[in-house]
């Protein structure tokens, strides 16, 4: 096992019927900014819960944050922050919101550097962030544990960038399974793979012994793949304990303990934000893509892991051990392909010909050096997204 | 899954070295009260790092700490806390240690209440504790999981009583598997076997479909049975990795995040806490001796689990469901044999003689409703007490 601090204090409250405690959590002094996406919360009845919680409360409101939030749409909470003397953010949505929550509560208290005063150096020139105001969160789609972790990716002209500081994890973070209800297959499928590859990303990298966490991270895996096609299958869709599972692996899937002591590959994930920023490929279809190959390409590297994977979590245990990982990995893209997510450039209608443009945006991005020993060169990349086609 | 609200602030340092991070971790400005136990501290030089770190903090010393904490030793600190100003502890032991750091942190600030101001009515009649002095710990026994929890056990007269409060939880861990290379034996399988328990009291109760909670108890309890007997055997006990997982498992099986959202039993606690403020036996030996009992006698009600647990733990999958449970049972016992503790009251040289004091005892803290159910009687732990001569 390796050397780590880990520090989770983020107040999770699960269960039914829990938003109400948002009347006690939120401080009664604050002025809130409830910040919010494109209006689903009003059709599924969380805005109205939030709401009510909220009465004795003073808050503004903030909405229209879109899936890969973008630079442009956050900056635009400043002016209302500035004018109404606001002091905490509530966040009520997926990952988006989250993650644009962080941005805007950092961006609020950003003092600037020698590089200047543009929050988005936070991202761009890797700026820290010293202060941010106070944020909550109510969640409505599991899938990136935002709502529990120090992370936030924000979108500035097809650039996607991650930021990453302990004052914008959320002080607490409501998860009420039946909320997720609502959602529809396509962002349940999404949200199952996303968590499905954020353990994958701090397991399946090379051995350090670290029993617990390995452990874990094979619990949360199979937990996903026998939960998530439940959650789109119509005779189990609407169960209740299902969605539960399903949201409770998503937030342990990057709350920080699974990869506490152990390596992690991140490579999927950077690779991945290329597609997203340049053809706008949803983020867990990016990653569904991107992680067979990335398996594949990467097979010698990460071969005890994966024999293990391929033991621990698919119950594989005949053949030899090349034949084992190709069916490990074949029952991955199986996996993706039950929980409707595309595994293949092509199942997006990219070729050959868009690989370039990822080559030069990773490049540009400084990601040039990935994976658990940093040794993912754009060469090994580019052949990533070559087996991807 | 049950709804449940969990929040665990504690910051980690796991790792051989970390001893130093008290240098940062304990406020400089602080008036720091060192406490620690007999002083095998000093022995393996966990008490220089200590020191070490502390070079430039103001701190004093309370040692003397039994295993198993008396209010009367632990009442002695506030002599010192009062007469110094103290405004921090910092405990440097394992769980009896961390323990009677929490007791010593609550009673220095205890207001008291209609009852009286003695600090013992936080036990004997559970009043609440509202201020506490702020507490760091560096573990040297993974056992109690106490080093990131707020609870805490102290005994008078022979009294075993818990307490818990979020406001005792330590600050930071210091976790270094190095420290725990100079235990004893003894110390090791009393360790092993206590958080082993601790995992099941949180498991083996009945299936809310909690199925990370379900996973990752088992993978808790597949890492101690795998590493426990190596830090036993002269071959491979003075492996850093095995105590390294050792180490980790023992936090997380008691940091509260496996018993969130799942039904919890503490009956062989809370029947082990009466054998030994009744006869002196480690804590970890009760244990041993009263689940064997509480698995046969409870085999009905924990049924479900039961063959989980044979099957998950175990990977027994042959026989009727009868033969698959008692088999489960037979190497629960064995396992805890191979850790070289008892697992019957005649192995520590009790008999039938002796249960009608226990259960005395039982009674009198209100110890009869015990169980996931609260439905074990004080007739079922004599059942219990009965079944483990």
């Amino acid at each position: 096992m390796l050397n780590f601090t880990f520090q989770n204090p983020t107040h999770i409250h699960f269960g039914e019927g829990q938003i109400s405690v948002l009347a006690k959590e939120v401080p009664l002094k604050a002025r809130v900014l409830l910040v919010y996406g494109g209006g689903s919360i009003k059709a599924n009845g969380v805005y109205q819960q939030v709401i009510d919680a909220l009465s004795e409360h003073t808050y503004f409101e903030f909405s229209g944050i879109e899936p890969n939030p973008t630079y442009d749409t956050l900056m635009k909470a400043q002016d209302i922050i500035k004018r109404e003397n606001i002091d905490y953010i509530l966040a009520v949505g997926g990952g988006s919101v989250v993650d644009g929550a962080k941005f805007i509560a950092a961006a609020a208290l950003y003092e600037g550097s020698s590089e200047g005063n543009d929050p988005w150096d936070i991202l761009a020139k890797q700026q820290a962030v010293t202060k941010a105001l106070p944020i909550g969160a109510v969640l409505t789609l599991p899938a990136t544990g935002s709502e529990s972790n120090g992370n936030s990716v924000v979108t500035r002209d097809g650039n996607k960038l991650p930021f990453s500081s302990p004052l914008v994890r959320p002080l607490f973070a409501v998860l009420d399974p039946n909320v997720t209800l609502s959602l529809s297959d396509r962002q349940i499928s999404n949200g199952v793979v996303d968590a499905f590859i954020h353990t994958i990303e701090q397991y399946l990298t090379y051995s350090v012994n670290g029993k617990v966490q390995d452990r874990f991270s094979e619990g949360l895996l199979q937990t996903l793949i026998e939960e998530g096609p439940k959650a789109l299958d119509p005779a189990t869709k609407e169960n209740l304990e299902v969605r539960a599972n399903i949201m409770w692996s998503a937030t342990m899937a990057l709350n920080g303990l699974i990869g506490a002591g152990v390596p992690q590959d991140w490579s999927t994930h950077m690779i991945g934000h290329e597609l997203t920023g340049a053809f706008g490929i949803d983020h867990a279809r990016t990653l569904s893509i991107v992680l067979p190959a990335v398996m594949k390409v990467r097979k010698e590297q990460k071969r005890e892991k994966l024999l293990q994977y391929a033991s621990r979590v698919w119950q594989i245990t005949e053949g030899d051990e090349d034949t084992r990982i190709d069916q490990a990995i074949r029952l991955t893209e199986e996996f993706f392909q039950q929980m409707q997510v595309p595994t293949r450039l092509s199942d997006v209608n990219l070729g050959s010909k868009d690989i370039d443009l990822l080559i030069e945006r990773l490049e540009q991005h400084g990601m040039t050096a990935l994976g658990e020993k940093s040794d993912i060169t754009l060469a090994i990349s580019r052949e990533i997204l070559t087996k991807a086609l």
